[in-house]
């Protein structure tokens, strides 16, 4: 155990001292940029991390081929609502990921509003048909992990178009999922019910949801005009980016630590999840940096489309099936670059009282919170394979203030916050590779 | 112990959903911004405050006048070095709080750099004697809390003027305190030795003292000018502000909760210590909420003049000496408005006894670091009276980033992390007006 806190001492200081994530993400961030699947972003993204682990010292860096959905927002939306005064208000609008666009000539209907799915199964086909639905639930702030209230408020994006659709709705605004009030709406995928007609579903910023409500309540909007220009293209082939450190011993026993490489559209993808990325890179670079070499074999895994698909994710559960190793262990930042709060694991019961063993190693790192349950959506395949998942916690305040938003940039990133939590994960990975699972 | 978790619960709910911490901040920081001892903000921010706390449904709210000192800055700094090539580097500079200012034709002088005291010393007088002394140390990245780092930097600010003039130096060039490199100096007090002649001193920023420190090394730098034009005036009569919501049970058992109200001038003082002042008034107002009266007396204080002086806090404890009551603990928070990690305790081992029965109710909160020592600089003077003193320990990594810095504003501050802090500070209020210690 001295041991041990030994070398995370040491990893520490060399991440502190001579960490690249913060110029990686720079890097992935500014000169890459969006990352949606299928786009040139994505493409570049591959190029440019495939270098950065073999500047990160991987032995060895190789592409996994994968077709990937590719859904293209086109021209800037338009959203407005023409008001009984005659005047209108500009509705500050996103189409939803994956969502059909509207005609050429858009749509405009009545709108109806209503807090849940309760409202809406209310009010009926009758209140319903022809019209535009709009979703107005708000995230709960009473929960303190924030992604407790993301997952409540999550269906009304991923369910409401196709439930709207259902009782004859012909579109859908949904509230931006956001605990704050600003006039930044946030995409995301949107799944539709393959047995309903496909309606144009749009989010709308949080202040502009609570203007839309006001003026709905005060009997003010005649219609709504939307207009939106995505649609889906044609699968392309994409990759997955891994980089490899062999083991010393045990080569044939895998621990995979990664993030996603897809980002959504609107920006740089910086928290969500450039930094799980450039994290998974440096725990390559600095397990490298303090000498030796892990005695399993650790990839780091740049995941493709975890946003619209999760083809990558499923694409390396169905290659390791077939590679004939054991996939001990994998681990997943995909919650923010955010300071560390701990980890969630999903494993057996021996797998589980191991890791809870060195708990204490993560004390001086303020890791603290060992947690039943968790991962990441492109780790998940792996657990057919009785891979212990490991997701790790950041802090998870300021997550969904920005996730899917334009203000998920690189400035957004605190450099100490990011490179706490690399050594979180860099400590896990050297256990897990060091005495197995 | 369950009826507890329940009441904090309906603490945290009513902060989340109805809490005011995050709109006074925005007003203080941006209708009344900087607030150094003495000034017009100052005296602004004492009225505004005290607004603050009669909204938040305080019994009484008063104000302690206390002479303060009364230091201004003047005119933008002017620095830059002359280079054997013929032309001239700009020096991004700012004076050191409480420093003396150059001449009005300024300083002009050559530099020496040091990395240390050390290298200082074994110069001597010879080398050092009618120049201007650069301290370049750099904070050691290396410790987790930035606030150690910030420890062993924080010497070369406070005593380096003094121990280069008892060698004669005519100036002093402080590298920025910060663990980060970009082009913002931050301020902060300087301390002189009363038996040394007082020089001039600034502090430049850290990317300005990597280039200084490379053209020195390539010994491209033929002399330094230097320009402040700060000066101390009279000291001035300045106030704490005191909001009270007396106890039900216990009215002369009080519990005080405060932050800084004094900020440096450069910025708007968000995270330093305006965040302290608005959770200190929330404190009162979701106590008040929530229903009913605190069992023993709560104090939210808004100490004047933390940063340079600290005469609230000394005036806080000299009046409470004489008020005759019991001021069984005291709360402070002064380490910036984010997340919270935990609390630090200097107290007796019954007191702490009782505090450390209470952290399983703050784990759902996140709260889960209770540590020996800490307290704040506003509250120490209480220690004289047996006080229990607590500080509220948020998460460190970001706070050096934009410490006495023009970048510690309101965007800076996440409206959840205040929020959440302001949470934990309230349920440890709670328990001790329930409980007594």
């Amino acid at each position: 155990m001295n041991q041990d806190s030994v070398v995370i001492k040491k990893i520490s200081d060399e991440i502190f001292m001579n960490g690249t994530a913060y110029s990686n993400l720079k890097y992935l961030c500014k000169q890459v940029g969006q990352r949606l699947s299928g786009s040139a972003g994505a493409a570049l993204a591959v190029e440019q991390t495939a270098r950065m682990l073999r500047e990160a010292g991987a032995d060895t860096v190789y592409l996994q081929p994968c077709m990937v959905p590719q859904w293209v927002r086109g021209a800037k939306e338009i959203g407005t609502a023409s008001l009984n005064n005659g005047k209108s208000m500009p509705l500050n609008i996103v189409a939803l990921g994956m969502s059909v666009g509207t005609p050429a000539n858009g749509i405009t209907a009545a709108v109806v509003e209503v807090k849940n799915f309760a409202e809406l199964d209310a009010m009926g086909p009758d209140q319903v048909k022809g019209k535009i639905v709009f979703y107005n639930f708000r995230m709960d702030p009473r929960h303190i992990n924030t992604f407790r209230a993301y997952g409540e408020a999550g269906v009304y994006r991923s369910q409401g178009p196709s439930r709207a659709a259902a009782l004859g709705a012909i579109g859908v605004i949904v509230r931006t999922l956001s605990p704050v009030i600003d006039d930044h709406p946030h995409t995301g995928a949107t799944r539709y019910d393959e047995n309903q007609p496909k309606i144009p579903a749009v989010a709308i910023s949080t202040s502009g949801a609570e203007e839309l409500s006001k003026a709905i309540a005060a009997k003010m909007v005649k219609q709504v005009y939307l207009k939106t220009n995505c649609k889906q293209l044609e699968d392309v082939l994409s990759y997955n980016v891994v980089g490899e450190l062999k083991g010393s011993e045990f080569p044939d026993e895998i621990i995979t630590v990664g993030g996603h490489l897809d980002s959504w559209d609107l920006a740089e993808g910086a928290h969500d999840d450039g930094t799980g990325c450039v994290q998974s890179i440096e725990v390559l670079r600095s397990l490298k940096a303090i000498g030796g070499r892990p005695k399993r074999t650790v990839r780091a895994v740049m995941f493709m489309n975890e946003e619209n698909g999760l083809r990558g994710g499923n694409k390396y559960a169905e290659i390791a099936k077939m590679e004939g190793k054991k996939f001990i262990m994998a681990l997943e930042s995909d919650a923010g670059g955010f300071t560390p709060r701990g980890f969630g694991f999903t494993a057996n019961s021996l797998q589980k009282e191991k890791l809870l063993s060195w708990k204490p190693l993560f004390v001086p790192y303020g890791a603290l919170e060992f947690n039943e349950g968790g991962g990441g959506a492109d780790i998940g395949p792996l657990r057919g394979l009785g891979t212990a998942l490991i997701g790790l916690n950041p802090d998870s305040q300021r997550y969904m203030d920005l996730h899917h938003a334009t203000t998920d940039v690189f400035e957004a990133v605190s450099e100490r916050e990011l490179n706490l939590g690399t050594v979180v994960m860099t400590a896990m990975v050297y256990l897990v590779a060091q005495y197995g699972l």
